[in-house]
């Protein structure tokens, strides 16, 4: 829309596409509700009162807020593509996303990247992206990508680029990593916003990363570490992820003070999550619920995420702004029952509306550069000790046990008996086939294998199992699909996920994802598997970034020492 | 500083420069006072807290604040050059200030800004800049200069631009004015803010306005129409300049809800309010006293001017910015008793420390292409009636009267019996002599003439007196001193005020302008003028924007057609 005619359908000289009458509406500018019409032209809130319009949407009375921002997150998680994620989020009142696409960029570097943003054109919601900072996460590991200050620069240009992502290398950081310093400096340079991630940072290390310019934390676990983070300049994204869930403890941090840098993200949020659950609504459900104001919390979803990436045209109901809204009937139970996008309605009740089309899928280049039949699994015993990985119930932490070899013939082999089973991560990307091995105990499985090419941070295939052949056949299948998750018992595919977008996301709705993902779980737990998402604990075992002993394509990962270990003692 | 001596003084690898200890440090995220030291480097704040330091000052338990910031200033209306201006307010606690070049500009065009962005290099604080939007003023005048879109967009790239001026021609903007449009499409391209200035302005037309993205007002004269601006998304900036004081008026809107997207500025200062009362530090005292807290006062000088100009860097004491302080004993009477300005002490009590250094002027091309001989005041009478203007005291509007001709030999003269008195506005910029002749009457000059080349907003030079003669000596005064004011009494200059930088401003410091200033209206009033600030008055005279009657150099504006009328009737 020119600026001529968003001030000629202002002043009322041309009809208005739309006018919302009789809402309570909320402005976030004031902390008011005042009742009013709202009238849209071409996706535009162009004012609020008496206009002539084509078509008239009786709000009866019901709230209007604008549409609910998620302040970061990683699509990736919900694993499906950027179509389905937006079809599910925009249902529950989400009509823009900050989303930072670290694992894509991980598998496919720049070309991720581009996929995304390609992605998100003609979607039912804004999708806008910080460019992931830190590709690869650690050099202990093979990723898909080395992006460089350089490799990021062009993408600043893009109009969905926001900002930079979490610098999860908050050592790089307090250690002047040049890499990191490149990074910064070019974001310093473009006076973009830098997303920080920087769990329990304190002190003067937390001094040193604040002082670089990255304004924003969303690791944040405790009142205290918020409060110190929050005093240092950055702001504080409260997170309720699927694993991480941040609301109850920072929830005291949240005052008539704070509230200004202070909003909600969701990070990382399972499809069952979503789906059950909800999006940032159900984050504005639970403060509400837990005494919250409201409005307040309705701004932690709009304007202060707005304000704090410097977006003006979203995060409030005012002339000039995209007309993005959700329509509710009770202040105490935040439940979206319209939700328009630029001016037309997309889902109601929680249900997408059946006229909200869906674009056809970007092409993406496959990530799986393997053969199964270059792979060997064994492992020549070498010493009768060894050291294995402590896989825990619910956490993305470890133990370094140290187990008996169970040697036949010559080989370390798995021995379900103590539930010690092999583990292997298997590089899938420059074709040179490298495997890390070892024993991993506490996934309880008893016979058969499981396998995914979702293992954070380089997504490389990880795959556990009772036997080598067993492990080979998940690792084939996994390759088939081009990326996804199997359960595997002797020569039989129990179940099975494709994953063909980058080995992390399906192309299916997230709702045949999530029972698919249903049944790969209790086929993981006919196994013989107690922990209640092996999957998830799986995809961690590989994560070097994270205590205690993990597991990748360059072997085993003493975090830390920060170094590689031997299997064997 | 580069990003690797930040983080190496952040963790306290290399030593500070300055710890400030003992400090009650009023952090404005937060909203809480914590006792703390403040360690600097290379003029940033590199932490709180213990820290080797090359030099320590002791605080001894007062409160540090940061700098203060003005969001909306003319450095013109202080009538002295950038250096004496951040001389007199930095000594009051201003460490930063955006100023809109609109006078200079209208005298000097992009030479004007330049100027004035020369000026602002190596001063004891903070001047950034917005772009003057609206040059010139109107079409019924002759100003120095018209920048168009085009001429702006360069100064964009310069580090001091921080957005676009007040969009004073608020017409315009309702009305699609080509060349405003322009402009606001130009910084909606480049993503900076755009400050309004919309006097009254509610309903259709202050959506049309606000839809451009315009967001920022100074002009709020009463609660409701605050607020109104405020839900259409627009920051209200409360004013108490030397003539329009709104801080009374608008107090009752800011509140825990409001506060983040309200701020204070001057505007319009003169040298006596600024040395007598003070600059923010006394919007500050006088908001405290009608009860307002005063962190959220000191947050309106701080937090909330650099969140609405994107300034990551000043408006906070935290990790990264500038080590800008103002250090105070009571924050129910805060009276800064020392300021730092990237970590130097610049001001103790209000005066300036004798180390700080002046920078040499910027050179200035004359801005005054006269010569007196050519101008002609007289005027054919050819009816006995005449439109006079009305001048009233301490105000800019004025009255349209119809009075009697005063004819001498055919010509109409001033009549100081009845107070009918000469004015002429002669144009200064083209050489060309363009004169526009009128009467005025509420003066009240018995004798002589006084002269002036501050006239808004062209800056023509505007003269007002009793005898043709004595009006030419005037102007003759006026032309020898590159601009300023003068007092004539027959021949005689009874006293006179260079201005010599664009006829608006003096190179001296503010201290003597205002002794200057004060002689200069004592000698007015000498000459029978009961105005308090007769200079004022005058100098409102020209300006064709403001009702009722005005008169320009091509003649009297009738301001409510919005077109030249005739002198008589």
């Amino acid at each position: 829309m020119t600026l001529e005619t968003v001030v000629a359908a202002a002043r009322g000289d041309i009809p208005a596409d739309l006018l919302l009458v009789n809402g309570q509406i909320i402005n976030v500018f004031s902390g008011r509700i005042t009742a009013g019409h709202i009238a849209v032209k071409d996706g535009y809130v162009v004012g609020i009162g008496d206009y002539d319009a084509k078509k008239v949407t009786d709000l009866a009375g019901r709230y209007v807020s604008p549409g609910f921002i998620d302040a970061h997150v990683h699509i990736e998680s919900a694993m499906v593509s950027v179509a389905e994620f937006s079809r599910a989020v925009v249902a529950r009142g989400t009509t823009t996303v900050i989303a930072d696409p670290h694992e894509i960029a991980n598998v496919l570097g720049c070309a991720g990247i581009q996929y995304m943003l390609r992605s998100a054109a003609d979607q039912p919601m804004d999708c806008l992206f910080t460019l992931p900072s830190c590709v690869p996460a650690t050099a202990m590991e093979t990723a898909g990508a080395r992006l460089k200050a350089a490799d990021l620069e062009p993408f600043f240009q893009h109009p969905r680029i926001v900002g930079l992502g979490e610098m999860m290398n908050y050592p790089g950081v307090v250690f002047k990593d040049p890499d990191v310093m490149d990074k910064l400096a070019l974001a310093r340079r473009l006076g973009r916003p830098m997303d920080g991630h920087a769990p329990g940072l304190s002190g003067r290390l937390l001094s040193a990363y604040a002082a670089t310019g990255i304004s924003s934390d969303h690791e944040c676990t405790r009142p205290d570490e918020a409060t110190e983070k929050l005093e240092a300049g950055i702001c504080i994204m409260v997170r309720e992820g699927t694993a991480a869930r941040n609301l109850d403890d920072l929830f005291p941090v949240i005052s008539p003070d704070t509230w200004p840098r202070m909003m909600w993200c969701t990070d990382d949020r399972h499809p069952h999550d979503i789906l059950s659950k909800g999006h940032i609504d159900a984050m504005i459900r639970k403060a509400v619920k837990k005494g919250l104001d409201p409005i307040t919390a309705i701004r932690m979803a709009t304007l202060c995420p707005a304000t704090h990436f410097g977006l003006g045209d979203v995060g409030a109901i005012a002339p000039g702004k995209k007309a993005n809204f959700v329509v509710f009937s009770r202040l105490d139970d935040i439940r979206p029952e319209m939700v328009f996008f630029r001016g037309h309605p997309q889902a109601e009740d929680g249900r997408l509306l059946p006229h909200v089309t869906r674009p056809a899928e970007i092409p993406i280049p496959t990530s799986i550069h393997l053969s199964s039949s270059a792979l060997d699994f064994s492992i020549p015993a070498v010493s009768p000790r060894i050291r294995v990985i402590r896989a825990l119930d619910n956490q993305v932490v470890t133990d370094c046990d140290i187990m008996d070899t169970a040697i036949r013939a010559g080989m370390a082999e798995s021995d379900v008996s103590r539930d010690l089973i092999k583990l292997a991560v298997v590089e899938r990307y420059t074709g040179h086939h490298g495997i890390g091995k070892g024993f991993v105990t506490g996934l309880g499985l008893k016979h058969g294998a499981i396998c995914s090419s979702v293992a954070h941070d380089s997504h490389n295939i990880i795959v556990a199992g009772a036997t080598d052949a067993e492990m080979k056949t998940a690792v084939d299948q996994v390759i088939r699909m081009k990326g996804g998750l199997c359960v595997v018992s002797g020569e039989t595919i129990l179940t099975a996920l494709p994953l063909p977008i980058a080995g992390l996301m399906s192309d299916q709705p997230m709702e045949q994802v999530e029972v698919q993902m249903e049944r790969l779980l209790l086929a993981a737990k006919k196994l013989g598997t107690p922990l209640s998402d092996v999957f998830m604990t799986l995809s961690f075992l590989a994560l070097p970034v994270i205590p205690a002993l993990k597991l990748t394509d360059r072997g085993l990962v003493d975090v830390e020492k920060f170094t590689v270990v031997p299997l064997f003692q």
